[in-house]
């Protein structure tokens, strides 16, 4: 799989005193839209194999801003697999209203890791349980 | 010491469409000056004894909004020592704004626990180094 | 009406270090099942009648934690309309996690009001179209 | 003048369950820090001129993540104008710790814009009384 979709509706704790959703809320949206698609492969953000507790932090995230969305619009939130790396992940995700006009685009880079003791981040080989279900999109 | 003082200035992302700082918001603001009051003391909400990791749940907390505060408004938050009981300690708040006006009242009980490996919490007396520094307000 | 039951997932950002939903967050699912129930009821919190915008500002809210919920949880929550008043409201709420133990109680007070130009908030009797469907739970 | 320093402690609200401080927190860091900047150069991110309200709406952001904050740690952020547009100003964002350790670093692009009655936004070429202040920074 290299495609998701999923949608939320927007709160009003989303929204800043512009009346629109604040811009970092969306970071959070697509955070939970990459958990809801590991939940969809059937596997999960929050491993534990053989052991080894498994994270993905972040490394890298960009958002662009198109139009705004408002308490009560229900996003439309597009996901897709932009790159499929040894040890991370690359999303790309595409946020549209009811009305169809687009409200964002995103970028997000996950880093899979080993999660130590002390909470200490080593990145690891993606395990096969989930690079064998995570496909790359095409171009 | 029963009584601390801190301020903090409302952000943009404190706010809500309603254009004044989300009701949510208050609960988070309780929590910090109480962890600054424990810092003033020279103690911490975050302390490990003989090994133990000790951590403050809240369980119960209520709040009462009198007048709305907005973007750049600096909040005084006067914290007292309702309650210091023998494994949990209730705190009172009072929220004003730069012209004097009441926002808002709360108070929060956190109790004591030594945290287990596995996230279990379990009330323990509050230990020395912090029942000792803190006093409850008189009536 | 008078009950309502919805549910929500609890996100990584609902989180914080102690592994469990922050406090702070159940403030915010208090308030959006507010608006789910009155969404339910064929009506919103957010309306324009004859011209007068109406908001309903907080006055008050309580929470009690009984046991913590964590990232995954799918929380059930029930509200149920403790007080109907002429200008106020009052809403009880109880979380449950999956496994049934009882996550936390509270309870919230908004307020029904006009909201002037310049933001400034009056009290004003519950307009008819929410009043006439909304009922008071049996004690 | 084209850079400033700030200082925020991370707060416990700030962190997620892997013990640091949530990636979307960096976004509402970077934007407090623009508004302080601004406040630091005599004006404001909350204008009306000659009865025309400013806002300044995000259009792009993008942060990188090097190494974790956790509760309690001081970050200092370092902004600098990377691009005084004529209706936007790019924002660069570096992020380090009490120890000298480089958490993240960002930009932030904002769009100078007349807000209508009605929330809507137009792109306006910069006040004199924000871009005669702001200069900048050399390469």
């Amino acid at each position: 799989m290299h495609e998701f979709t999923t949608r939320r509706k927007v709160e009003f704790a989303d929204t800043d005193m512009a009346g629109i959703v604040h811009f970092a809320r969306y970071a959070v949206f697509m955070e939970t839209a990459e958990h809801e698609f590991l939940d969809a492969l059937g596997t999960s953000v929050h491993l534990e194999l053989d052991g080894v507790k498994i994270g993905w932090p972040r490394v890298r995230i960009a958002l662009e801003y198109k139009n705004p969305a408002r308490f009560g619009d229900v996003l439309e939130i597009e996901l897709r697999v932009v790159r499929k790396g040894r040890t991370s992940m690359t999303y790309g995700f595409r946020f549209t209203r009811g009305d169809g006009a687009e409200v964002a685009v995103g970028e997000a880079t996950s880093v899979c890791c080993a999660v130590g003791d002390n909470g200490t981040l080593r990145a690891i080989p993606i395990p096969e349980v989930i690079a064998g279900r995570v496909e790359q999109a095409p171009r």
